[in-house]
């Protein structure tokens, strides 16, 4: 058997809604430029009234099982979520999923009972939880190769209102099938690994006294602090990037996909990294001859040279247009990330994918993967741009009346998995339940 | 390279504190026998004002390190968590563990940093997010055999005061030790599961408006009835027994070790698995000759038979007594049933043991695991029996107070590792921070 384990499709689902970043930045009063031109930032992806994580994240996983027809209940081993949008303290997101693929496939006249024997869980590190299941579940893979894995990502990224991490906000999950001999990507069975315990951001669970009585507050929007998070960011992808590093340099690959918090991200945070692998490669001047590389300000002249950019134009850009028009999936960043890689780039088989992922509190992964002959093929199966001219607009006013609550009736009445009443209606037995538009 | 992947060690941490069943019996007017001869339970593990569940998990993980003092922080390629009690919605438990190792090697003596490739995460499933982590994290240890992974199965069991879950409740953590060629016991890397999304026990993030601001109230005290859970949990193992079973028997194995919600639970959800077994190999005369096995009340006969109160004091009792003395411990209860078959059990090399693991959602994984020669050596150096001596009796009243956030100050001054004052004094920031006391 070959060692030929990796990524055989992928699939998206956005939100029903989505707010411009220049209507953002009016309401704000920032500067539309800065965002779109210093952040890469477009559109904003918003959940209507009768999404939750849930609908993205089983929205996702099915169209992942209508791009691959061929499957058949019994071939699905395992579905892992990795998410940081938790609606449960117990009961995983993936249990949901679990149970609306079942009624997909009943749907389609098959047995749904069939997915029984589905090993399935969520797993939690801030952004590269999902990075964890994929590489857990490639594992489990080498020793059950005639089963697939599915992996969703899936996240609503909202912030406090009027903070510094609003314009970042986004909402999306990705689906990921594994198999053996896949169609897209082989993913290399090892990963450079950093790992530091820090509160760059975190989501803390605060205990309050009220009328006697302890209650727990949970709230989704982080505490953050978006400059030492960059720090941790990219301490831990050098820590990562040395510990899987044997020999390889950047010029082994042919695109390199990010974590993407905003879309540039991954180019503003490279730089260092880029510019001591030339120096180990001596081809730092060939790469940038006008620059003097002994200067105290070289990181930031390197960062604006033509040959940078040219670079990044080739090596980055391509990955970075989806997060443009969706905003931040924490978890499903890094994979919508590539779906973007490989709709834009221009790759042949053998090209190499170099992956960045990071999770804050903090870990970084580092790891590669390769593209296989019938990439083409799957890729052009997705339905990327459709889903994106789908989204409805919405004006900023609506978008605050749908953070607070005050929107009561969905904007969208088709979405294809919606929450239903019962969950909204937050009873007292808070069972939520979910049904298929298909 | 041989196949042998298994568990080398395990340490477990109890809370500082516990209440006698019979105090909180004799406070809440239920007969104090029917807890103790009906459901095995003696005492109830209760934290103290400075312990949470990340000082139960790091204490079980610094546990096993000194039990196994040989380990360098190089060897420990990644520790994983499975819990339902997160403290944070986005940093996983594992990162603090993470960090009071690194603690702990320092205070060593030992270069902490050398912890930076470790990989961590935390899995949730109710109560079998850890056998997730562990069966995943042997089908990692395959892939790089000279490493080891550290599990931790940590939980606090609360339910509501009063609730018919109140008596069942415990709190503590179990740490595993993965590697090649373990000390303890190998485990099978296949194993049968069974998924079904159910709402038997869960502990739904619910949406309230206060003040005209949308608050998310996490509760750790889960929603759940108890009957339904029993059914599908037997439902569960039953189809996860069916999935495992090739030509495996019971009479395969020297000891059987369940989820334990109480000490008692594997004995009484056992019995029409073990009838049907008994049917297939023809046994059933020979096991319980006076029985009439076409009688409607069949199974309870059965159940009340000395034939089968025998078999459980064999092959199910010694698994129970640890149970009895801490309460249910969520993820962590199959691992301490674990530890404590593996001390009161009469065994040999070569023996087997068979795991019937529950998650509420819901979830079962049946699996199996082969007795090393020098399991002995192992088990001599747990201490268990001095754990549960140390451990402070408090009163009906103050576990009252405990549980109703009235207890200020610590009543055991001696935690090992304790939640420090930021953390328990809610600050804005709210960064939990512990200490090491070793």
């Amino acid at each position: 058997m070959n060692n030929n384990f990796g990524i055989h499709d992928l699939a998206f689902q956005a939100p029903s809604l989505f707010l411009p970043i220049a209507g953002l930045a009016a309401a704000r009063g920032i500067e539309a430029d800065k965002l779109k031109f210093g952040l890469g930032l477009n559109d904003m992806s918003v959940c209507d009234v009768n999404e939750d994580v849930v609908c993205l994240a089983a929205g996702a996983a099915i169209q992942l099982l209508k791009q691959n027809p061929e499957l058949k209940p019994t071939d699905i081993g395992r579905i892992y979520v990795g998410t940081e949008s938790s609606i449960d303290g117990a009961k995983p997101i993936a249990s949901y999923i679990h149970h609306l693929i079942s009624e997909y496939y009943i749907a389609q006249g098959e047995n749904g009972d069939e997915l029984n024997n589905c090993d399935v869980v969520d797993m939690t590190f801030a952004c590269i939880g999902a990075v964890d299941a994929m590489h857990n579940s490639l594992a489990w893979l080498r020793t059950e190769p005639t089963k697939v894995a599915i992996v969703v990502a899936a996240d609503i990224a909202n912030y406090d209102l009027g903070s510094s991490g609003e314009y970042t906000q986004g909402a999306g999950a990705v689906a990921v099938l594994l198999k053996h001999n896949p169609a897209l990507l082989t993913i290399g069975d090892k990963w450079g690994v950093a790992t530091k315990s820090e509160h760059d951001f975190f989501k803390p669970i605060r205990l309050k006294v009220e009328n006697n009585e302890v209650i727990s507050i949970y709230d989704e929007k982080p505490i953050f602090d978006g400059q030492f998070s960059n720090e941790t960011y990219q301490n831990r992808i050098s820590e990562a990037w040395k510990h899987f590093q044997v020999e390889n340099h950047f010029t082994d690959y042919k695109q390199l996909v990010f974590h993407l918090p905003y879309a540039f991200h991954g180019r503003r945070i490279i730089t260092p990294l880029l510019i001591n692998d030339l120096k180990e490669t001596d081809r730092l001047n060939g790469f940038s001859p006008l620059l003097d590389a002994t200067s105290a300000d070289f990181i930031k002249l390197f960062a604006k040279s033509d040959a940078y950019k040219s670079w990044v134009k080739l090596m980055i850009a391509p990955g970075e247009k989806l997060s443009s028009e969706m905003g931040n999936l924490y978890t499903a960043s890094i994979f919508l990330g590539l779906m973007s890689s490989l709709v834009n780039a221009e790759l042949a088989e053998s090209d190499k994918f170099l992956f960045f992922a990071y999770g804050s509190g903090s870990k970084a992964k580092v790891f590669e993967a390769t593209v296989q002959s019938n990439y083409k093929e799957k890729v052009a199966n997705w339905n990327v741009e459709n889903q994106l001219a789908d989204r409805i607009q919405i004006s900023f006013d609506t978008y605050i009346k749908l953070r607070e609550s005050r929107q009561l009736s969905p904007l969208n009445k088709n979405a294809e998995i919606a929450q239903t009443a019962s969950g909204i209606a937050h009873t007292n037995k808070y069972e939520r339940t979910y049904s298929l538009n298909l």
